[in-house]
């Protein structure tokens, strides 16, 4: 565990060790199951994440947790009942849990919490749970890297399911109406069923939508029991390599901006500020470096 | 508005000559206000747009819309109401509304944004309205872009504030608290008031928060004028370069990936999906290329 834990640090901070460590690690990666949880912010995600993780327990399983979202208590950002609970799995070595700081802004966050998933993996977790806030692209990039992905809604949010309707329908192999013992969670189910009589995905999986009450643990186990249909079914395996394309261009992408120093971005941002130059001209002088 | 409607396509497309013409216009940029418009899905986000399309056209002032949240109306994801609202706008040449579609995987979409929000700067547009969707680093990339941002927030939508404090803090200049008829919204003002309190600004603005409901138009005068407030107190000026750093960072990566076609990425992924490779090497020897 300590081991882990100087490694975990090590592929976070993104030392060059951790490179070295990683690329040694890496053929010893690809048995983990990897989930991905998403969600709005309020829909109970850090609370299906520890139920999962108590279901999971309950099996024998090993885990490994990666928060990229702000607002999770795994991540930091709990509310006193939260933080009581998640006190609880870090006493327990067959729980290992990470936050990644969502930085700045290049789009490191991606290709880090995917070495952290790589990492957790290759140090024999059966089970790695990644948690992310909302539906923006950085979310989607994130949650393109696991197995399979649980998205998580609740009754109540007004245009949601409009906004899901667009970004999040290609990646959500499991739906969760959490908090099913509120008003509207017949709706909110119905209006998802709606939603998927209409899509038709690549692969024909019709992702199920499965009710739960995550505070009182009801219906974890039909979300598990729906993740694993949807691992026997095929998984997203067929496109390991598709992701792969993915985490290629974004390693690559961050590799080749480490070649510029902070400082030259800077200087001729203050003249593309006063106008004295075009944003495009500069870009263009830049690739000619190359 | 033929010509300006034509050029919007060329930028969103990308396409050669668009690059061009935006070199051209870039001399020209610098002039309006540009207002991003943030919060979860169901905030009123669009509503909010709507009002304050309303309140500026009547003072006279020419409007850009650029909708990247795919739940807007502005980008087609309507509800009845709003598309009839909508209409009205369409048919006013004093509002020029465009959307960007939320594009698969890569880093394009901030990029793409602040050209169109250049366009629409440089075609003599005074105020310019980005209106997007969540709190991911997408949406963070994009919102920086703007002069001032507006963070909307609505009551009864769980833990959002605590999501805020870790991801919206650094990009909001005025908080809304939308739907503020509803239960729940003095508590949730009494949070956000709570949470600023605790921050502080490097340039020591404290973002005031304004109560409104957009669906009757209340408060959106308050809006706009806590908006020029915030451009009084000196905005984001200060930080003109900043942003151009954070802009010029995204072209040179958007740029720098143009140079490998798509085939050499999935023949990686392969290999790297079967275990042949590891992607550091992989990427290693990608980078020996420059």
């Amino acid at each position: 565990m300590r081991a882990l834990a100087r490694a975990a640090t090590a592929v976070e901070n993104r030392t060059a060790e951790s490179q070295q460590l990683l690329k040694e690690l890496f053929p010893h990666t690809g048995r983990a199951l990897t989930i991905g949880v998403t969600g709005a912010p309020g829909a109970g995600k850090s609370t299906l994440v520890d139920g999962l993780i108590r279901q999971l327990r309950g099996e024998g399983r090993s885990i490994g947790v990666i928060a990229v979202d702000p607002s999770s208590p795994f991540s930091g950002g709990a509310i006193l009942g939260d933080r009581i609970r998640m006190q609880e799995h870090h006493a327990d070595p067959g729980v290992f849990i990470r936050s990644m700081a969502t930085r700045g802004a290049m789009g490191g966050l991606a290709p880090a919490t995917t070495d952290m998933a790589l990492l957790l993996d290759a140090t024999g977790r059966d089970v790695v749970l990644i948690e992310t806030v909302g539906v923006g692209q950085d979310e989607v990039e994130i949650v393109r890297l696991a197995d399979v992905t649980v998205v998580t809604l609740v009754p109540g949010m007004g245009d949601d399911v409009q906004a899901i309707k667009a970004g999040i329908m290609e990646i959500a192999d499991v739906f969760v109406v959490n908090k099913a013992d509120q008003p509207g969670s017949e709706k909110l189910e119905r209006e998802i069923l709606a939603m998927l009589s209409l899509a038709h995905r690549p692969d024909n999986w019709v992702p199920p939508v499965v009710r739960t009450v995550a505070r009182d643990g009801q219906g974890i186990g039909a979300v598990l029991a729906a993740v694993r249909a949807y691992m026997e079914f095929g998984g997203r395996r067929g496109n390991r390599a598709g992701r792969w394309t993915l985490r290629l261009k974004q390693m690559l992408r961050e590799r080749l901006l480490e070649r510029f120093a902070e400082r030259e971005f800077e200087q001729a941002a203050e003249q593309v500020a006063g106008r004295e130059r075009d944003p495009y001209s500069v870009v263009n002088d830049w690739l000619k470096r190359f």
